[in-house]
């Protein structure tokens, strides 16, 4: 039998994927712009960010009237937790996103540099993201796991980068600026890895109502 | 009277307290471990993040725990949404004091640089956590808003910093790998101010139940 509550479960959860899908883009547009900057690129960044800033607010609208009419108990209560804090991680990969299109813009202005590490941070931060909605979706902890593991690699990139680029800026003081810029890219990208590693937490709370944060395996309510 | 739930929101919101608390002391251990490093302050700063990381546990279970017994509606009902929010932020927050002492290690191994516009960053950083927990105990929208509105401040300092430390590192090749690590430090703490602001956010959100972020004044059910 369907019960009201399905159905605001359901936009929910079709909410927070959408908002996902467009979060996957705008690293992707992210991504295509350190590449190659491009005005008409950013503007499709920066109204993705819109979309995505609006969702922001209706996913929580959304969350609080399905608590507020259905009481939900149990599976379906740790569905909308994971969903207010899952809106809120997405949110900021948003801006993360938006982030390195900007940098992009100024790094456009200065002559090339190898890009090092960063692309290969930018498909694995892209692709946990997609894996953690991909675990939402299904209810999948053995997907959202993988993602949580695939987390150090993305810090060890990341190390490797800011040493990286510490050696060529140390070797060549005209480097600075665009070395600068670079390190903050790869810390962008550390963040939506981060987010993405948030993300899959949830998940794996949402399915087997334990709370793995911070080491644990502490059953929650 | 009181009703049972009063006393299941009184311990999210005492839980809240703690944790907050905790946060505004391990910000003053970080900046002290700036000006001075010292292992001592060091475990403390550590044993602070992980009381912080076992309240950020507790205090999800007291809410779902919360809105699972006792069903809350309208004010009730935001009050736990915005402390399952304001969770996330303080733990983010402990993080990155976290991160301010990490480099503070390095930076001790190195000579002496001055600290420019970051005591200053640290102190509003720090007075934007206090205001906006203090806003949360007595619903005040007014401190709330004004919590919001030193953010820009903050921003201003961050961009004025990262340009002083780049035109140093420019001019003083044996300055990139400190002038690196206040870049980060400064950044730490624009993100704190980035949570402290959340955090106002969500008490405008709780007390009034309308959305502001995104420039929205958009009400809520």
């Amino acid at each position: 039998m369907k019960r009201h509550i399905d159905e605001d479960l359901s936009a929910v959860r079709q909410t927070l994927l959408t908002m996902g899908g467009l979060c996957e883009e705008m690293i992707h547009f992210a991504v295509k712009l350190l590449n190659s900057y491009d005005e008409g690129l950013m503007r499709r960044l920066q109204d993705d960010e819109e979309r995505v800033n609006r969702l922001h607010i209706e996913l929580d609208e959304l969350c609080l009237r399905t608590l507020a009419l259905h009481q939900p108990a149990a599976g379906d209560l740790r569905v909308v937790a994971a969903a207010l804090k899952i809106n809120s991680d997405l949110e900021r990969i948003g801006d993360q996103a938006v982030n390195i299109g900007e940098t992009s813009a100024y790094l456009a202005k200065q002559p090339p540099m190898r890009l090092g590490d960063i692309p290969r941070m930018a498909e694995l931060a892209s692709g946990m993201l997609k894996d953690a909605l991909d675990s939402f979706t299904r209810g999948d902890v053995e997907l959202a796991n993988s993602v949580i593991r695939r987390d150090d690699e993305e810090d060890r990139l990341k190390s490797q980068t800011f040493n990286e680029l510490v050696a060529l800026m140390q070797a060549d003081s005209s480097t600075i600026q665009r070395g600068l810029d670079h390190i903050l890219v790869s810390r962008n990208l550390e963040r939506i890895a981060d987010h993405a590693t948030n993300v899959a937490e949830d998940v794996v709370f949402m399915v087997l109502g334990k709370d793995i944060r911070h080491g644990g395996g502490h059953p929650v309510a």
